[in-house]
This record gives C-alpha cells, sequence and structure tokens, in this order.
C-alpha cells in the first residue's frame, strides 16, 4: 500500500523557527469519497506568510493547530477521481498543505493556467506572489511613466515582478536585495535602474542617492530598517503598498523609538497612502487581466523570473527556515515527487 | 496715523510654546498700492497646523522664519481698494497671519461665502476646518450605513463635524475629548453614539466597549495614546484619513517601543487604508459641493458647531498655547477688531 508524507507543526516557534518546530509523518494514502479526488502533489510552495500562520495570533486566517499540517499551495496530479469534472492526470492547483497526498473535494480546486508556460509557474510569477505584485501595483501602487519605484526582497517572487511592472510602466526601478550574488543578478538580469545591498552599512545613504527625486512607490514586503530609510524618501503623495513584513513576523523587530510619530508625521505631512492588502481581495476584479496580460510576457521573455528548487517534502522545514532568513534565490519551491 | 499691530515669531519653541516664542509688533498702517487692498482684519482663525510651521522643519509648507509674521486665515474687512474687483466695506478671506492690517495683493483674497451663515463660519465650520474633516470622511473615510467612526478632538471643529457626518451617512459616531465637559457635550447637545474621555485611565477599554463590533473609519487627527487603543479595534478594511498629529507637534511623542511593528502589521493583517491629507488637495474636487452641502444644514441647525472667540491679537499666543494643551472648547478664533 501506498504511504504519504505530511509535515505538521510540532511546536510554536519564539522568534525564528527551528527544526523541532515541524515533525515528519506518515501513514496510508487516503481513497477519495464520491465528489473527492485523490491528489498527488507535484510542487509545493513556500512563502512567508507561512511564518505568521505558526503564532497564536489573529490574522486574516486562523493560525495552523499543534499538530495540524501545515498550511500551503501546491500543483497536484489528479490521481484518482470520484468527480465527473476531473480525470486521472488533470493538473489542478490545491491548498492541501506540506503534504505529498490528500483526498479534497473538487470544489475546492482550480486547473492550472499559465497559458503555456512551466507548471511551477503556477505558484510564482503566474500565482499568488506574482498575483500580490501586480494587484499590489495596478490597484495602491499606480506608478507613472518617471516616477521611482522601490522594493524590498527584490529578487524574490513579488519584489523582482514589482520592478519589472514599475519599468514596464516607465518608471525607475530600485530593487533593495541581500548580498553581491542578488544584487548582480537584478542588475545585470533584470536590468533594474537601481540596486542596493541592505547589508551594506551605508544602505540609507546609498539609497537615497539612487533616488535623487524621491520615492513615488515604495513596496512594502518586509518592514524593519529599510522602513527607515525609505521613510524620509517618500515623495508628497507616495503609495506604499503593503503585503507582507518579513522583518517582524518572527518577532523581531529592530528598535524603533520614535519611528511611529516619525511615521505618522510623515503619513500627514506628505499625503501619504498606506494600504495594507492581500491578493485574495482583488482577485475577483483583477486576476483574469493579470494572467491574460502576463502569461504572454513571460512566455516571450519579457518578464522574467527566477525559482529556487528544492526536492523532497522532508527538505520543507530547512527550506523554510533559510528563506525566513534570506538564504534562497528566487521563489522557493519544493518539488515533492 | 493708525497703528498696526502685528505678532512674530520671536525664537523656535522647543516643545510647547511659550510665550517668549512670541513678539508683539506694532507700525504704522500701509497704504495699498495699485492692485492691492487694504484689509482690517474681524477675526483671526487659530489652527494645531501652525505649531508645525514654528519648526525649522520640512512640511507641505515652508516654516514661519524668525522674526517673521506668525501665519494664519482671517476674515476682513476691505478698508481701502486699490482694484477695480473690490470695494471698501467688501468681506473677504485671506492668509495675512496674525495682524491687524494688512495691504494685500487682490489675487489673494477669496469672497466670503457662508450661504447666509455667520461669518465665524468662514473660518470653522464652513472653512478649513469644515472642509478637512468633509473631505477627509468623502474621500477617504467613506463611512458606511451601520459602520463605526471613531473621532479624537471630537469638540473641536473637524471633529465635531466628522461625528455629526458620520451619523448623516448612517453610521455611529464615537467621540473622544478631554473632560467631563466636553464629553458631555458630545453626549446631549451634539447626540454622539458613545463618548470618551481620553483622561480616564480606562480609556482604551471604554472605547472598545463602545465599538463592540469594531471601528471601521478611525479619523485620525492626535496620534499618541489614542492611535494605540485604536489599533486593536480596526476592524478589516478599516480606513484612517490623517489630517494631523497634534500629540507630536510639540515633539513629545510618548513612549512607543514596538508601535509602528504593531501598526505595521495590523496594516497588513487587517487591509487597512492610512492616508494623510491635506484639505487643500480636494479643495478643487470638492470645495463647492462642500459649501453647497454643508451651508443649508448648518443654516436649519442640523448640523452644529461651537465656537470659542477669544478678544483681541494680543491673547492669541496664549490662546494658541491652550488649544494645543486643550484648554480651548470648539473652534478657537481671535476678534482682532
Amino acid at each position: 500500500m501506498d504511504s504519504y508524507t505530511q509535515i505538521v507543526l510540532a511546536s510554536r516557534p519564539s522568534g525564528v523557527p527551528r527544526p523541532e518546530n515541524f515533525r515528519i509523518e506518515k501513514g496510508a494514502v487516503p481513497k477519495p469519497l464520491d465528489g473527492q479526488v485523490l491528489l498527488g502533489a507535484q510542487y509545493l510552495s513556500l512563502d512567508p506568510y507561512m511564518r505568521g500562520r505558526m503564532n497564536d495570533a489573529k490574522s486574516y486566517s486562523a493560525p495552523v493547530s499543534i499538530g495540524g499540517v501545515m498550511e500551503g499551495e501546491v500543483v497536484a496530479t489528479v490521481l484518482e477521481s470520484k468527480h465527473p469534472d476531473y480525470r486521472s492526470g488533470d493538473l489542478v492547483q490545491a491548498r492541501i498543505g506540506w503534504r505529498t497526498h490528500a483526498a479534497v473535494s473538487a470544489s475546492n480546486l482550480k486547473r492550472v493556467d499559465t497559458g503555456g508556460n512551466p507548471l511551477t509557474t503556477a505558484l510564482g510569477v503566474l500565482g499568488m506572489p506574482g498575483f500580490t505584485a501586480y494587484s499590489g501595483m495596478k490597484v495602491i501602487g499606480q506608478p507613472k511613466p518617471g516616477e521611482t519605484v522601490v522594493v524590498a526582497a527584490a529578487t524574490g517572487p513579488v519584489g523582482s515582478l514589482v520592478g519589472q511592472l514599475a519599468q514596464l510602466a516607465g518608471a525607475r526601478a530600485i530593487g533593495i536585495a541581500g548580498g553581491p550574488e542578488k544584487c548582480a543578478y537584478l542588475r545585470d538580469e533584470l536590468k533594474f535602474d537601481g540596486v542596493v545591498d541592505h547589508r551594506d552599512k551605508k544602505m540609507a545613504e546609498k539609497l537615497a542617492e539612487l533616488c535623487p527625486d524621491g520615492i513615488d512607490v515604495y513596496f512594502e514586503n518586509v518592514g524593519g530598517p529599510i522602513w527607515q530609510a525609505v521613510l524620509p524618501l517618500l515623495n508628497r503623495y507616495a503609495r506604499v503598498p503593503a503585503c507582507g513584513m518579513i522583518a517582524y513576523y518572527s518577532g523581531q523587530g529592530p528598535a524603533e523609538d520614535g519611528l511611529l510619530s516619525q511615521t505618522m508625521i510623515a503619513v500627514v505631512r506628505r499625503s501619504l497612502l498606506v494600504r495594507g492588502f492581500i491578493n485574495t481581495e482583488f482577485v475577483e476584479e483583477h486576476y483574469d487581466g493579470f494572467i491574460k496580460e502576463l502569461a504572454p510576457k513571460i512566455a516571450s521573455g519579457r518578464i522574467r523570473y527566477r525559482e529556487d528548487i528544492v526536492s523532497g517534502l522532508e527538505s520543507a522545514p530547512e527550506a523554510f527556515i533559510g528563506m525566513l532568513a534570506g538564504r534562497n534565490f528566487g521563489k522557493l519551491l519544493i518539488k515533492v515527487s
């Protein structure tokens, strides 16, 4: 009999997650009931938001319970179908979590639609991270020709698309990333207009040099010291789409004495717009346009992306911990089978 | 020969302004040149933003220079006109600052338009403070029936209108004010749905009790500890129009360790909108509608307002210092002549 593997939350981390916060479990692959299909995961997406789900805190989603399967989205193959709309071999996306197999109701499935691009893009540049970048820029950031757009975690699946969308809109793209290799990629491969290494002690000064006309859009997905460097540079009417706070997820924000008042005074004095969002709130209005607009540009190479694929579900905890420390390079995926 | 009186910035305050930061000067009333009119101020508006202009800091407006006349708006009578569009006796509004007289170019004047309401309303409920409330709610706050709107400094000219506009939109209005007299006014006269005294040690708990369904709009004009009480109550998609930070103007914000990260995490998790603004950015699109919509409601008593009028320009520094400490009650005006 086939067995499945799954990874559950063994204990809640305090601060940075550690391997012992996860536990690997195995069991017999379930049989699908009527109306269900049995899925075999091909790729699992690992994303920063998952750190938030490990806490017992109020958010837009409930936390993972102790002993519960870690949440996440996969692309999977239908192995067996008890639903008329699906057949064995169909490719679907589903939020089955960190599991190799799951029997799920057909109503929880979405067919993979990548416009001919590789399957993995459904979890990255044409998936949730890509749509986060697209919708945040479309609805909130709204870059205009000649404006300056700054994004951190710029080699990640959200940040790299934010910068490229800025340039497609005629704006300048300034990326912030950690280490020379990532910075070189932004400069030489993605052709960002400017790059700053956040490990550089003069990060704030260098960012200011690269933004002589200030910053019009800061796409906020990290929080922490980068916000302090960005804040004085934000122009009047600057927009700040905010979709992540990776610097704070593990409860270890930097010292920030006086920072809230500085932030709020800047908000008032410079008519800043700060808008938090989660991509799902824009799906209904903008998802179709996203695929239609981006899939051809990805297929033609006009928009580029980078993936960091790690083999084996058992490697997921270590890969996830590495991602939170910035050790991945590109969209982090687990090749499950 | 007639003499004028003016009040200049003698020195920049550190923290709370003191009388010695101001200086009274007198001189001979000027003669208007061709194209100018000579104004005699009737009322001077005193507003919290003026504290910001006393600092040597970058803002949407340049600071007042040392020895320069304190900025401000007046309603004034034309005493002598060298411009064909104005005659002696005309009533106008102008930003001549803390002065009894000024000869100014006619292009800097605006005719008083209160729709038949008293002259003083041109500086309050039908002037800049009223338009701040109106445009911030119209463009950013957008209260809907059944929602909960919270405003601080709620007996002030901005806050009292914010609450009444919330109720006109079918929302609940919760006001925060300092002391039993102001709270009674909100509850008994303006009929707010709930009132909290910010001097109450259990302010945060009482605010939470008054907002059992959370807060949908927080009109931010104070900053400081009230933000800390409001933040945990903000609902998903809550809107925060932010036009003032009186708690921070004197550079004495409260201790705020960890508050920026708490704020930014809430912004992301609950899709909050925080938008700073200054009323002038909305004048072109919304000012006519403001007068047209509100003037009749003020005339009929449907919208109420309260003024705190102090006599004599020489009293302006003390009145202004008192306002920053919350000692005024209603729109603070100086009766100049």
